[in-house]
């Protein structure tokens, strides 16, 4: 054991843990004889483990003081459990529908005692892989974002709550940084951790080390993640958080949640849907040509930003009177200004969204960290075409996101061949 | 003496606190028995007391638990002491020729001890009012924004080191909230605080609450307040925060300290430098028309953000290579990239120094707390026509602000008759 009372937890000791944990003991009945108990994690960044009785279920997290990335061993805070503890509770409290319930946190331990996702949920980007249509989907994510950004934000809280809550998360720094390197500076340099279908994307890699607009953009991009304190956003929302069946939308592991620019959070998720559509044409095959399956990423893409405006807004609209101080209902109390200051916010918001969506679908094909969609299609030629063609337009809509005025547009330039 | 061990120190209780605090009791090379000590604060704020001994002087300063605004208390936290010597000492040590070094800092008792900002050093303001020209004024105030600002953002801190002072500064909420309200809120509403040159301006300040597109304006500058954690800014600096001589600037007061907004401390400044041009024809006489010192204010203005960007960019140049994370040398390293940052982060601070600068001026017009500027023109209704003139540009400068592509520009609208 640490000397900070840390240990990592064996599968014997976990269920001495249990047993010794009234709250999750209680979840299982106090039944230990016949626990089925599956480690599901990968064991180098966090222990997962399915904890199954008799009478009960629930899953531990367990949060380990490194990650493991591309064979090497990257030291991280094991206290991101506690952020991620907080994000859960605080976004389970705001969407209880779409957040696992949070049973018991162990700050020692780094570990957190949850509700088990159970099957038939999967990993929504294996939804995607498989050609899945999920109805509920843009409906449920639209939502959850609308939800925890919303009542994070200054449209809903006073300053006085917003300033103690940035205060808390400023301590998951060392996560922010982890994005800040990934996201935002390794794919625009030199580094040993970027990786990209090789000798295919060599030369479009390059590019993108040598493309000053694009390097400008990113700047902006940057300093609004490392600036801007607008909402509690998950951190890291992409296809790979989201489980799901075709009835249910579970967004899970928060642990990069901090208070950041909510364009951060929605433009993860569209830039991942818009990173599973390109990746379609290599899942294509003579039983399933994937054409109505692309056809229904699109609508997603243009569902899940056009729900996330209604319900966003109207939020905004039924709270207009409520504790919010970024527009106090004495000042802003008139249709003719609600409506303008509403138009310039989601106006906004969508150029932000655009940006960090391209800019997360530009990390995922020349930096460290690649996407299952496209790691998924075997020959490695036609994988280089699909990532060239997302890559070109993660760079168009990065350069030229301010003049899209709605989303439609997107998906008609989505559709659009790359040039 | 209150629970927590403050209490307001008279002339008494002063010189045994002083005889019992080594660090000021070697300042006057403890000797007590010739003390000149003067109490120039207005005793409802804080008390400031001066302090002169045969060997040596200097400023106590305690902040009292309220404010006194328009003859009635105002609960404020004396607790803003705390990040006024934080800011002083921070500011101080970045930019020593333009802060008054701080000797002493008692939390419990609110206190600071602090350089004596000796005669003939007067307040700006009151500089401003008599005609007097300072030429070293911009230099050293476009040194002292330059240095307090690039040293406190991410172009020269870590995200580590920035987070960690953000967290800091996070505590400094009331008197960010006591902003927010006088400068962002009640000019634009109905407010029992409100005041203006009545009944000349009262249509003026009807007209500023009813304005749609001024509102909308303002809501954009007071959420990047709010949010926009960009270096650690006075918070107040306006021409009644900076103390002079022909030779020498010291700026005071920094009880408003936090992360924010570069544009909103030199905004500050700029905004109360047009007031004060737009004061100077209350003030002229037979004896002197002001017109020349009216020049010399435009050109001072100029200067002011010519030398601040002159300044801040030579700053930004040296430290390219150094330990900020905005902008990685590995990324912006060649000359055309990092020529384009350059101009883009000085463009936008350009036009928020203008937004800000052109709130400052509003409040001042039709919110709480007026300027000696105008308030020492006695005539009301000259007084309330150099007031309308300047309300007009700021108007003006407020909604057009990203119209302007340099300072010259600016200088030349304010010269143009208001419409």
């Amino acid at each position: 054991m640490a000397s900070d009372g840390f240990r990592p937890l064996d599968e014997k000791a976990l269920i001495e843990y249990i047993k010794a944990t009234p709250t999750l003991a209680l979840k299982l009945g106090n039944r230990f004889d016949d626990l089925q108990i599956k480690e599901v994690g990968d064991g180098n960044l966090n222990f997962v483990y399915i904890v199954i009785g008799p009478s009960g279920s629930f899953v531990i997290k367990q949060a380990l003081p490194y990650i493991r990335c591309i064979g090497e061993s990257w030291p991280m805070t094991k206290e991101r459990a506690y952020f991620e503890a907080r994000a859960l509770k605080e976004h389970g409290r705001l969407c209880p529908d779409h957040v696992p319930e949070v049973y018991h946190f162990d700050r020692t331990m780094c570990l957190i005692g949850m509700r088990y996702i159970e099957p038939p949920h999967i990993i929504l980007r294996k939804g995607f892989i498989a050609g899945i249509e999920y109805p509920l989907l843009a409906e449920h994510i639209a939502e959850y974002m609308a939800r925890t950004l919303f009542y994070t934000s200054l449209l809903y809280l006073t300053t006085t709550e917003h300033k103690r809550a940035v205060t808390e998360f400023c301590g998951n720094v060392e996560l922010c940084r982890l994005t800040e390197q990934v996201v935002f500076s390794d794919p625009y340099k030199v580094s040993q951790y970027n990786r990209c279908t090789s000798p295919y994307l060599d030369e479009d890699a390059k590019a993108v080390r040598e493309d000053n607009i694009l390097k400008l953009e990113v700047a902006g991009l940057k300093s609004m993640f490392c600036e801007r304190a607008q909402a509690l956003i998950h951190g890291d929302l992409h296809t790979g958080s989201v489980m799901v069946t075709p009835n249910s939308t579970q967004v899970i592991d928060p642990e990069f949640a901090f208070y950041g620019p909510m364009g951060f959070d929605i433009g993860a998720f569209i830039g991942n849907l818009i990173l599973a559509y390109f990746s379609q044409n290599g899942h294509a095959d003579d039983k399933n040509d994937r054409k109505a399956y692309k056809v229904w990423i699109l609508k997603t893409i243009a569902d899940t930003w056009n729900l996330f405006d209604k319900n966003f807004t109207a939020l905004w609209d039924e709270n207009k009177d409520g504790p919010g101080e970024a527009f106090l209902p004495e000042i802003y109390n008139n249709e003719e200004v609600h409506l303008m200051v509403k138009q310039r916010y989601m106006r906004d918001l969508l150029h932000d969204t655009l940006g960090f969506g391209a800019a997360k679908m530009i990390r995922r094909i020349v930096g460290v960290a690649h996407v299952e969609d496209f790691e998924s299609i075997a020959e490695p030629a036609k994988r280089a075409d699909c990532e060239r063609k997302a890559l070109k337009f993660a760079k168009r809509l990065l350069k030229e996101r301010r003049q899209f005025q709605s989303i439609e547009e997107v998906v008609s330039a989505i559709e659009q061949p790359q040039p």
